[in-house]
């Protein structure tokens, strides 16, 4: 075969392959058609945990939706997400934390905190008026013992129906598992931390 | 023991639990203390990747840093991202892509296309004006032979010693990964998508 028939070979054998693989995803969008209020974990070791719900921050801004955000634990207030995201019309931005718990030591006080933080939150699942509700590193609150998961899951499950919410954080609970929608798990394959690199503006904060 | 003594045991041995995790992180973050400019590589098939690039750019924009975006493959102009995050200052912001490749099922034309991109890509490769540059999806243009992953690593390699890069998309090839400084896996645990609710506006797009 010549240069030239081989090539169109090649351009045919990949336009049957991506045919075949349309079917495939048009068949399963058709199939996906409700619409509903989500709730998304994102959660594991790994780097994207909190600048993934950040991401969809933007993306709801975008729609013009109406945006909450809880920072659970973290307390400093020099983050770029805040810097740039807590001043857009339509969000409403918390940091409620004192930092991580290791930095406090004192159980009653990070518990106050916590609960605290909870109550805002509670107010912004109780109305319509957000359509994304960010509640960054929550499940550290749970492991601690800083919030019962039953009250959590009640009130995430009392919700407005079309209400977006995202939780962050490490080791999520099977009780948040169990009533989420989206779940996703982020592993660390590599991380620059490792290498003797601190934490950079702009990636990390 | 009277409830007032348990209370104070738990409150003195969480104080000593979290004494001993502040010494550990706090030596870890005096040995992580280098500067310099990370590659991301965020892949997997869970929910998060471009999503985390997003919130990375919101991040740097409160910094006051100055961010390129190439989108290879996403070819609808209509996503929450970029109708909020285009617009900003400091953002330059490109949509290359046709859709995904098995809209278009021609070889030629989306070679073609992914070509253009990575030299849009390139040229921010080359400048310092760009402190974070995010390649969203770019992997696929490497598995579908559109680009030669040879030539994405020299690039990649040979930018501005401070410049972020973030790419994203399923599947990172090796040669990437190699190269990183974090790579992040998000496996989808569950997907809302599987349950029939179809993509929803300012979370997945």
């Amino acid at each position: 075969m010549s240069v030239e028939q081989l090539d169109a070979e090649k351009a045919a054998r990949y336009a049957a392959r991506m045919a075949r693989k349309k079917a495939i995803i048009d068949k399963k969008i058709a199939s996906a058609d409700q619409d509903t209020g989500l709730l998304l974990v994102l959660t594991g070791n790994g780097k994207g945990k909190s600048s993934s719900a950040f991401g969809m921050v933007a993306r709801a801004l975008g729609h013009g939706l109406n945006v909450g955000v809880v920072q659970f634990i973290k307390g400093r207030t020099d983050t770029g997400e805040e810097a740039f995201l807590s001043k857009q019309a339509g969000v409403e931005w918390h940091v409620m934390g004192d930092g991580f718990t290791w930095e406090t030591q004192n159980l009653a006080q990070d518990k106050a905190k916590a609960e605290a933080a909870w109550e805002l939150a509670k107010k912004m699942l109780q109305s319509d008026q957000y359509d994304l509700v960010v509640l960054d590193e929550l499940t550290y609150c749970i492991q601690y013992g800083f919030l019962d998961a039953q009250v959590v899951r009640s009130d995430l499950l009392s919700r407005p129906e079309m209400q977006h919410v995202v939780v962050t954080g490490r080791g999520a609970q099977p009780i948040l598992i169990e009533i989420a929608d989206t779940v996703t798990e982020m592993s660390a394959e590599k991380h620059a931390y490792e290498a003797g690199i601190r934490a950079q503006k702009g990636v990390e904060w």
